[in-house]
């Protein structure tokens, strides 16, 4: 049987605290969804806002090249005919050759959360499933709590299911709603509905008890060939399935060959793109997409991965798009510091004299206090520094920062920069919400006219970090900056006992990083790079 | 067979990208632990770095209530003999009762990583076991790579655990390294496993397929009874099994009795916690201990919890000491002022107006972005201030900060403060390392000819997060601080955009707490208190 992708990013994922789409935003992402090669994308829930419906008028523009669009409802409410349902109306309305629509599956919901009787349910469920069918409709039929309804009242269960495939549904999809079932729960209920019904069977998990992604193989494994999930696990609470953890456990662990290798090369662009539109933190530590996923510290794995490649890698980071990292850092050796030089794509012998001396000069900015292994930027602005024709693109002369409150309790912050670039000398000053923005604002003030795109490039992370704990106040202070520019991201750092020298430190090279190597800088700074 | 929980935080998290603990932060989580009340602490690689031998040496005077300390190690170098391997002399130079031994089960990783025969290992691990057992240790086998291994050469697996068993090993802990496995290969070495040894068998796994929790409770469902994971799943790459997600479900949905409902309780407080003082940004979405892990956006769901509180709930979330966002916390919020009116022994009527108006402003200022999870001393501040009778021991009027980086590189930080000390305004300047220790060491300089035994009190932390990471430098900021007097230590929170009011509030109110709590006060000040 041939497996459905069916992602709900834009429907259930919008769901997640913090995340608010603009239909551009949803749009933008249906065309990713549909260049990794999902099978179909529920785009929203025509009947509950205008967005929405917003978004499936325009999406017919969208020339996809895959996917279906699917809209999202419920069934008709209680004592409402199918023709005069506002929901069922909006919902045929989205125009989709696809719609999922969820019933109840839980008895004891459909009495105390519906407050209807069992019967009307499964009335709504047949008379709602028909309707869509009646207008043409491929309807996937998702049975909300159906797990925990199993448990409560089995034969209710079943009946609602049984409902909606008389009726026509052509998938019936099994909701862990709240995220609380284990994998063999999960199993055991699939290969009962696999068994009983003909039509195809799909799951819908939620990570509540960090399983949904088990939950999902588990399903499939267990006769589903249907899978609901969001790119990077997006979702209320804990989230939804993570798509980009399937899919690759489809592909590399599971041989379903559906799951094409030129689509699962763009998980891990896909996956950091869509964070990045969401306006997420992008998390670090996600399995097979994140930056970290394929990262090693310990110079003993570095060295274990320099004799076998697949000696701390479950799969080859290429299959999905990511790449291995070395964190540099003052357990590291020769190996990481060549190896990290490859990554860069740096035309400098990886064993070299010019390697070795930007590995001593990494030791000894790490025995200070520095620290290298999140900040791959300032490692690679080290080893561009480290070539005799490198030129730095602006040179920091002095500053001063005050901060002052009045009695009133009234602050401000102000900042007074001098920069040299190349011949010329700017002094300017700004002030800003607290010392380390008024730094920032003034030198992004004397750099903008020099380098005008800096103006696309943001400070998405700022973190300080105090080194030697028991000096309080005193004490060194580390300062790991993340900037993000149109198309990738880079970390700096800096250290000092005072931070706001820290910070300057981390700033200048997330901007040097900026103009020299992300390509904010002029024309004639990028030639000077060759 | 009772249940084992093994926790390797302080060794396997700390690998988390980004994480680098203090010996201080250590101690700090070994403590938390204890209180959760896990059964092993492993709390470094005492080989490796002096960090953690130093860890072993002060853990004796942490007084740990039920948890038993392990130290971690590898097994003896090749062609060398036991007594001269630095490795096995470090690890029982730990002293801790319980050792963590790895080695390697795979037979590829035999031959090209560590380039010894096969015969050579059996001999290597056998050696080893029996030599920390000769020397009275509780010994832990990690078999590293043991379901790859198992893919590629069963017996030569096989053969290493057996390798172990047969000199002595009192827990064969499988490792998923990689984390590549899927929850039915667990299942299956695990019950082989099981079958064949007679000692008790563990499980310990990584997160890279989505699926470490899954596959350490297929484990525990197949036979193992030993489950090893860190706080929070931190870990290397994309993390460890996560402890906060195994634990409530082996009580509320496996039904061990071992997890104690009052522990459990701890659950959330604990993983914050340590997540503070890993100075991570809290993940909202993390199951059972995230902030969102109850919280709910739609409208429909809000109203189906009225109807129905577990109907969008796995679990009731008070079970791990977390709460819904939506049902208006007002009682889970009472009950946790009543608690830390309880646990700071004052004499407030737990339910009444006061405890209720602590609350609100706690609220309000949690809403500001004030986090009181972390600073009970400012919790308890806030407490004291309620009483219509305290005196605040002194008042901040102004301060300004200055900081000056010169041409030639020097640089200067400068603090002017004026303070009210009763009818006294008293106004002075200091010179500081940076502006927060030149504002520290500016309020000390006025305070300490008033309240002479300040002399004693240091801040040991100061830690800053930035909220709103997407506001780089302009984010709003959150000052901790952790300040040692005599005989104890307490902690402190500000928060404000400006970094440095933020430092002063969280300066302020422990320099408030010295004086008025921790006794640093005059003795009139003290009097004052009852």
């Amino acid at each position: 049987m041939s497996l459905t992708i069916y992602d709900t990013t834009l429907r259930d994922g919008a769901q997640q605290e913090g995340i608010s789409f603009s239909v551009q935003d949803k749009l933008k992402i249906a065309g990713l969804l549909d260049r990794l090669g999902v099978d179909v994308i529920e785009g929203g829930w025509p009947g509950s806002n205008p967005k929405d419906a917003e978004f499936f008028q325009r999406a017919t523009d969208l020339g996809l090249d895959h996917a279906t669009l699917s809209a999202f409802g419920s069934t008709r409410h209680a004592g409402r005919h199918v023709e005069d349902d506002p929901g069922l109306g909006a919902l045929l309305g989205a125009q989709t050759e696809a719609v999922a629509l969820f019933g109840k599956a839980s008895a004891v919901h459909v009495r105390r959360v519906l407050g209807v009787t069992l019967e009307e349910n499964l009335r709504m469920i047949e008379d709602s499933v028909a309707y869509l069918k009646e207008h043409g409709r491929f309807v996937i039929y998702d049975a909300e709590h159906v797990f925990d309804g199993y448990c409560d009242n089995p034969d209710y269960a079943l009946a609602t299911l049984e409902a909606a495939a008389s009726a026509g549904a052509d998938v019936l999809v099994l909701c862990d709603t709240n995220g609380g079932s284990l994998p063999n729960e999960i199993a055991a209920l699939t290969a009962a509905a696999a068994k009983r019904f003909s039509v195809p069977i799909g799951i819908h998990a939620h990570n509540d008890s960090e399983m949904a992604v088990a939950n999902s193989l588990a399903a499939l494994q267990a006769g589903a060939s249907h899978v609901q999930g969001t790119v990077n696990g997006m979702g209320e609470r804990c989230g939804n399935a993570n798509l980009c953890s399937i899919l690759p456990a489809l592909r590399l662990k599971m041989g379903h060959a559906e799951i094409l290798p030129d689509r699962l090369e763009r998980l891990t662009e896909t996956a950091r793109a869509i964070s990045e539109i969401a306006n997420l933190q992008p998390n670090l530590n996600l399995p097979y997409v994140g930056e970290s996923a394929f990262a090693h510290k310990g110079g003993m794995h570095v060295d274990a991965l320099a004799k076998y490649t697949r000696s701390y890698h479950h799969i080859d980071p290429r299959l999905v798009g990511n790449h291995s990292r070395v964190l540099v850092s003052e357990l590291s050796g020769k190996g990481s510091i060549a190896y990290k030089i490859r990554e860069c794509g740096l035309d400098i012998p990886t064993n070299g004299p010019r390697g070795r001396r930007v590995l001593t000069q990494i030791k000894d900015l790490e025995s200070r206090g520095f620290q290298f292994d999140g900040a791959e930027g300032s490692v690679e602005l080290l080893l561009q520094r480290s070539s005799p024709s490198y030129q730095a693109p602006f040179e920091l002369m002095g500053f001063h920062v005050l901060v002052n409150r009045q009695e009133d309790g009234r602050l401000s912050a102000e900042a007074a920069v001098k920069l040299r670039v190349g011949e010329e000398v700017i002094h300017t000053a700004a002030e800003g919400n607290g010392p380390v923005n008024a730094l920032d604002t003034a030198v992004r003030k004397a750099l903008l006219p020099i380098f005008p795109r800096l103006a696309s490039i943001h400070l998405t992370d700022y973190k300080v970090r105090i080194l030697d704990s028991a000096g309080g106040t005193a004490a060194q202070t580390r300062v790991l900056i993340t900037t993000s520019g149109e198309e990738r991201c880079w970390s700096t750092v800096g250290c000092s006992a005072n931070i706001i020298e820290a910070s300057w430190i981390a700033l200048g090279d997330a901007l040097e990083y900026a103009v020299t190597i992300a390509g904010a800088g002029t024309p004639r700074t990028v030639e000077a790079r060759g």
